[in-house]
């Protein structure tokens, strides 16, 4: 609301002083905070901030911010993004055959509640290419096997590049990404995974749900790392079911937590409000 | 309210009829159904059902309805109970070193939320047996080590056969009980585990969960077999985390899940309520 | 799954031996029950059920059930409806300038989650229009003030006839249906609340939950009667807020509790699942 | 955990450099920030601070940093309170007949998870009374009807006086405070209602969430105020209900709300996390 606003995410040794230095940095340049949190994680000494400040009377130009907290980011050890609120981040989206959170995210992306681009949606089947196009996204089919794998991320990474992509979203995309893959794009792949991680693991989560006899189910969404399932978790929620559910029903219920736990995922991303470290997620809702 | 209702609870191979044979046999008899609740697994082909009903008007004597019964139970194959709204279980509770289980069991009970007799607390340890005085139940301590886990637990069994105990509730009791206490007590005895199973099944699930990462905790009341945590599920329930809390933070909220989750379950089996079934539970809720 | 089934829908005087007959009228006919559930208001002395029975081997005509039901449902003094699974309802969808649960019903609806059709969506505005024809779908509008309602009501209520619409979902529509128009789709319309009814009657229920300070917000869905908010309650959910959430943010939550809450409601409606009693709903869920 | 921590709650208008500035004083001591939170309302431009540091390496005393800190306090026009980890509260438990709140804040206190006082007991019925010796607190009976309120409120003032009490818990006490017992206790007397508010205010919330059909219950724990169920909302949450469940049904599974989310509510106070502007609450979780 209002004019352009900065957002640093900070992460570096815990130590006295820190906040003290980082907001007189902004202060004294004419930066008013709009919002700061941050968090110690007191076992591993690691100092964690987020601080977003309005840039109206900010002295320092723009362009020229990084290069000024660069000093101080060095001196106290910092690993640091600088982010500003009227840049729009280039999402992909892949998908298999269930539209459920393909639908779900454009319908948010066209009401303006997801602010990002997205230059295409790649999917490995044909299914999905009409949602493409009532929503006029350029909808690329990648066929993949286990044969044709290595061609075909190949390709999608072009393609992913090409369109200067910066972040992936699998909306329920049913192949398993290469390490490869993933190592073009660290920290930049975020999944929806359909069981109450880390329970159920694996390809079919209702139905191991069911046979365990459980009283509730979960969707979770994380960063894709090259060990499936185990990437950092961004979020969770879970539903009830009992034992007139069977495995559709949970199937069904289940979606409704996929699509509103990815889009949570997705909006915190672009929000710049989640840093990564030690395979968990520092979450600044 | 009013006067004393039987309560049948049924499983059996599925078939046509099945509801009205046994709605019959009740009307006929002059019994008005206060609750009909059933189920039906379709892929295992089993009928489940539980029928609760007042026995004012009922022409046969409590002591002869199950003899009644009978014939249309060996004609049908079911395995059933019969359950008296004026019967009163009893029950045993073991715990640990850690209270807030038992205080919140012991406080429901005195405020006739739960209709239960408590004929004895036993526990390996000393710190809640004045616990056990201020609610005036004998507290029995039984020592138990590795190696004296077989005569632990025979003394056990000779305390709760002594009491004419009916079911046991583990309330957070930190010992595993072998396959041969089990085998005394099948189906009678539930453990609250604190931890959404089947994640974090073993013995430090808060420590498990925050090395994770997981954005939600659990707590699962299940039936115990010889297979620790592997249960039927009886009831589970779940409470948001965040990266603030640490492992004591973890721990401090999923007492108030143990608590609640437990109650649940003995309430349900206090109402006759549990079938198990392939190691799952119907629970007509 | 399979073949094509029966639900019937009762609600009357409570009495002995209701199960037994209406189960022996079932089994008599060769009909294998699918699901039964009932209710009994002990307070005002009024059982209700649903029961669904398989067709396959059931003697009596499709057309000629409801005749062969009739006689014992007069003497038992039934309020009574008949469906069948192979129906499928004709739904309205009515709509004002915010998508969110128009996209989430019509995706819904694409995916075959919901078992409907829908002939027509009307709206006061155009902004809808062009996911109206995304999903190919005919769009309506028809613009209302208050000099205009009560042609312009007569216009929606023509088209609907025409249409043979037998249910309207109001996806958000920002007017107030006269009682006249609620007269000629009685318990047939439903309505999306952006609050947790009783609470927040109105307007701007976000604006007033962020002025009371409330920790959770919610959103209601029911079935809409000429008292405005204060129709038959169908389902409700709710999440949680903090002194951070501003408006905005509530509005922004509450989107995604509106459209899971209605699409919850819709799906009940058309699984027949809802009786409605005494201004209130009992749902065989 | 360590030594002994300050904890400062601050409010003020909002400008640039109030952290930086109230950092800069903690870090020129030798303050190790443990943990800051804060909050803009941008509405009314007012901030919001808590920040809780390390005295350690402090160098002011303790007896000393109210002053030290008073000329920036008044230079920025705070409100502001300072807190020391040391200290313990003393609070006292006000309660009628039901007792499910009253033990779990005591078996909360007697397993340490509350870090507090209690001097006394007070109730207007015996009923109490032997749970308060159960725990060994001091139970004062003062009983309280209409002609004998001021009487009563005198002698529950010079009790809570004489104790040195600080704050006092409404633990389901169903008799309404006057505006002069509240003005002795301004923002120090925590209630707990049984119902969602601003849904069902009064008092027999749970016939009137029956009557109305509602599909979910709540708890709302509050500050009080002169207007009974007005006051500042501490904590609130929320449990499913059906057509099934009777008012006694309502009253039992709200019973397990209300004493979770007073239970918050006190652990908030107790550690300082609450700040009261507008009668609205921001807490500092």
């Amino acid at each position: 609301m209002g004019g352009v606003s900065a957002t640093l995410l900070i992460a570096c040794p815990d130590r006295s002083g820190l906040i003290a230095q980082i907001t007189e940095f902004i202060f004294k340049q004419g930066g008013n905070i709009l919002d700061l949190d941050q968090h110690v994680d007191a076992e591993k000494n690691v100092f964690f901030m987020r601080v977003a400040w309005d840039l109206a009377n900010f002295k320092i130009p723009k362009a020229e911010i990084a290069a000024a907290f660069e000093p101080l980011a060095q001196a106290l050890q910092m690993t640091w993004r600088l982010h500003f609120s009227d840049e729009t981040k280039r999402m992909a989206i892949f998908v298999s055959r269930q539209g459920h959170c393909l639908y779900d995210l454009l319908s948010r992306w066209q009401a303006n509640e997801l602010r990002v681009e997205i230059p295409l949606i790649i999917s490995n089947h044909s299914e999905m290419e009409p949602v493409a196009q009532a929503f006029r996204i350029p909808f690329h089919k990648v066929e993949i096997s286990a044969a044709t794998r290595a061609a075909a991320e190949a390709e999608q990474i072009a393609l992913l590049q090409a369109h200067n992509v910066e972040f992936v979203v699998l909306a329920r995309y049913m192949q398993i990404l290469t390490s490869d893959f993933v190592g073009v794009f660290p920290q930049q792949i975020i999944n929806i995974h359909h069981s109450f991680l880390p329970a159920f693991i694996g390809g079919t989560p209702y139905h191991q749900a069911y046979a365990r006899g459980v009283k509730i189910i979960g969707a979770t969404s994380h960063y894709v790392i090259a060990n499936l399932d185990e990437g950092p978790i961004i979020e969770q929620d879970v539903a009830r079911v009992t034992h007139k559910d069977s495995v559709a029903d949970m199937i069904r219920k289940g979606k409704d937590l996929e699509k509103v736990v990815l889009a949570r995922a997705v909006w915190l991303h672009l929000q710049n409000r989640v840093l990564i470290y030690d395979n968990k997620t520092v979450v600044f809702a």
